[in-house]
């Protein structure tokens, strides 16, 4: 059955090496398949240039998040797809994105500390840890737990695939509701 | 004869009060009529939001320009012509700019600044002159015309369908030059 998934911005929130670009990029990969105009908003990457004037205050993470809301509903506005992958640990900045989109769905990517903590690519708990870098979610800044998500994919005990299939159902699902 | 422009970036640079907004609307509602995916984004408005953390400074004219210029490039890159209208004093910053973007045409909006003080529908000049503003481009701020834009026009002597048609005959030389 061919169908077309309508734009929308899916948001994907979870510590470092949760796995949010994996997922986001797993699913940017399936929907462009299929023809959808989609676009990956990473955080990482968005902080070496739309954001490369902030740090990691709570404060600046909190701007972060909203002007990555305002480039997601820029592009959701013009039809496309936008699947932003960014920690965006406060709860009230993720209500104000959703606020900010036409259609809206909350990825929570958990994975315990523990697990992200082993996998850490970019040795950013270990510099935690070993007290060279401040303001580390998880480990000395805040990580608010989304209370209602769209979706929620246990990447300790779930594969890529699982995950990404998850969200793609989500979106599915987002489409015919409306 | 039925044509579609390929999306670029048009940058619409000027004093305020120049005509950049008015001449970026008329184009986006020929291109819209013409089927081509399009959207403004306004200096003014994108101060609001995107750009809301930044005042009137050097520095955060160049950041401000710097951001529009993220965003309408990864609006470019996901098919859309984007027609951004703002300031954009900086010669540099415009320079920026336009090495972000796929392909950009840069269009002079230039009236003299006797006639944008006589028009200021924002009362913008009279407070600069009864010393209440500060940082108004072209008074206390300066303003670096272009060197080569590949449009200008001359709103003090041409009305708005004479400046938007010269603007759409560009994105059409464009296109039909790659």
């Amino acid at each position: 059955m061919r169908y077309f998934v309508e734009h929308m911005v899916v948001w994907f929130t979870g510590l470092s090496s949760a796995g949010k670009t994996t997922i986001a990029e797993g699913v940017e990969k399936e929907l462009s398949r299929r023809g959808v105009r989609v676009q990956v908003l990473d955080g990482d990457q968005m902080r070496r240039n739309l954001c490369r004037d902030l740090g990691f205050s709570d404060e600046d993470r909190m701007e972060n998040v909203r002007r990555l809301g305002v480039v997601a509903s820029l592009l959701e506005r013009n039809g496309i797809t936008v699947l932003v992958a960014a920690i965006s640990p406060f709860r009230q900045a993720r209500e104000q994105v959703r606020k900010l989109c036409d259609a809206f769905s909350e990825v929570y990517v958990n994975a315990p500390l523990s697990v992200c903590e082993q996998r850490d690519p970019k040795g950013l708990y270990a510099k935690a840890r070993r007290g060279e870098l401040r303001s580390v979610t998880g480990i000395d800044s805040p990580y608010e737990t989304p209370l209602e998500p769209e979706v929620e994919c246990h990447t300790d005990h779930e594969d890529v695939a699982q995950s990404v299939n998850k969200v793609l159902l989500a979106i599915e699902n987002a489409r015919s509701a409306r």
